[in-house]
């Protein structure tokens, strides 16, 4: 079994951000993701709010965190997914598919994942046609029509990279106005290839061996219609990825985030959480790395007694 | 008298990554600061945990900070101290030495300042080998033998980078332990040109048109001793600048930090900190960038109703 000062569990932001804190304060530290390290910033096509870089590409910003976390010495596992922790304990212990650790401090950042529209055709046309993620599927659909539901940030950013890629973009949104920022809005509004269909809610997705029509309701008129287009990319919003924290005993709230206090402490002494799948307001990458920088600093100052 | 949307008082990273976002959804953002923009960060000689950066200098990250906002469109006023506030009326008033200024929200971010020793010759050789910033003076002392005073992350900062200009470095603390990162002090440590004098406390500081001599008194022995150095780097901690958010009625602890909550409220409605001025535990440049993010995007919601 091994023994760590710190296990982070999430190598998105946060975790990423908790490392680099961690290690430099002389904590032996081990981050776990269940997929590859960076996290769901890794398939943003553009960042332009993290202060500091005027311009990156997501996967470039989630690189340097990588790169910065393994220079200082973090120990990152890669593709080993967290099954079951035992939090009570002074030392407490995480096991994954492949073995055992022991940690004095254990941090939580394990981010949050899309939601599914949950209609028909929805699952039998992922993979062709149908997408979460603009960056990683945008580019098969070069010269063509496509859709993006939503209409918070990520449908309007997705919608503005793949206007610049796609001939034609709609945008299906069930509501009357965006929830997106100012500027996202106004940017899609402005793009002479993105229209917006409002009031529209997809109740089908149907094609061949690519999808090929949505099925829309309008919601005010109950009308049905089809709109031709070779691909759904989904944007509807994000789910907290806090099962396993929860059945180890940390304490969410009824959307499942995970509760945290200024301190990014929860309900376990020496168990802390940062970043999307807390309850935090804010999901931004720069929050998420201001969480993982505290949660990081608290765990040190926990483990020690100094600071 | 100007109408804004949003009134950020500090042009620190904490103001700074509010003007981002706040600018970003859509608000009319004016920036004042009583220096010029960018903050404490803009001494820092080396910043290796802003996660993104492997190494970029502290004046080097802020004036990217400074221009990404610019930008975008924030207002920077320069020079322009913020004198008096009313902050309980919906639409608060905010008064400089220069023009009176109207907002719908207002934050906070005006950092912190650094603590003196209080010493016989501290403030008669300030400017003359007393200094409370390494990057700045570091450099008039190239070959000689400086002391820094403190045992914290910026004491330690600080003699690491004049261990690269001057001949020695020494540094007294009154502790027998340092209070900084592990690694900072391993490394200080491993320094060869660098020695501690620990349980070491400053009694005054002597010269003639130079500093010349520190005294110390053993704080364990009694026993009085002088040190020939060239200069005094004080580096014993910082204080909020909350003076005028504290006469306009903001909520502060007992050592003067501002209390906010996880949304960076004050206990007016409207009205943000964010950054080194509060009492959050932490004080980083990420943390500081991650709580200017949620004042912001709080300070929009309050706004518009939105998010």
């Amino acid at each position: 079994m091994e023994n760590w000062d710190v296990i982070i569990i999430g190598a998105g932001s946060a975790g990423l951000a908790a490392g680099i804190y961690a290690v430099r304060s002389g904590l032996k530290t081990l981050v776990f993701d269940e997929k590859l390290a960076g996290g769901n910033i890794a398939s943003a096509p553009k960042v332009e709010n993290y202060p500091g870089f005027a311009e990156i590409s997501g996967s470039e910003l989630s690189e340097k965190m990588v790169l910065q976390c393994r220079q200082f010495g973090v120990a990152i596992h890669e593709l080993e997914s967290v099954e079951k922790l035992q939090l009570d304990d002074e030392v407490k212990t995480v096991v994954t598919h492949k073995a055992t650790y022991r940690a004095k401090a254990v941090i939580f950042a394990t981010g949050s994942h899309h939601k599914v529209l949950g209609v028909k055709g929805e699952k039998e046309f992922q993979g062709r046609g149908v997408s979460y993620c603009g960056i990683c599927d945008g580019p098969f659909f070069k010269g063509k029509h496509v859709a993006v539901v939503g209409g918070g940030n990520s449908a309007c950013i997705t919608s503005l990279y793949l206007s610049g890629i796609a001939k034609q973009v709609t945008m299906i949104h069930r509501r009357n106005v965006f929830r997106a920022e100012n500027k996202l809005s106004s940017d899609v509004v402005s793009k002479s290839n993105v229209d917006v269909l409002w009031n529209a809610k997809v109740e089908e997705i149907m094609g061949d061996r690519q999808v090929r029509t949505v099925v829309l309701k309008n919601s005010v008129t109950d009308e049905k219609t089809e709109l031709a287009v070779d691909a759904v990319f989904v944007q509807v919003g994000e789910v907290p990825n806090s099962a396993v924290a929860k059945t180890a005993g940390v304490e969410t709230d009824a959307t499942g985030y995970v509760k945290i206090n200024i301190k990014q402490e929860t309900n376990f002494a020496g168990v802390y959480a940062a970043g999307d799948m807390t309850n935090h307001p804010i999901k931004q990458v720069g929050t998420a790395v201001g969480q993982g920088i505290t949660a990081a600093l608290q765990a040190y100052s926990y483990i020690t007694g100094h600071l």
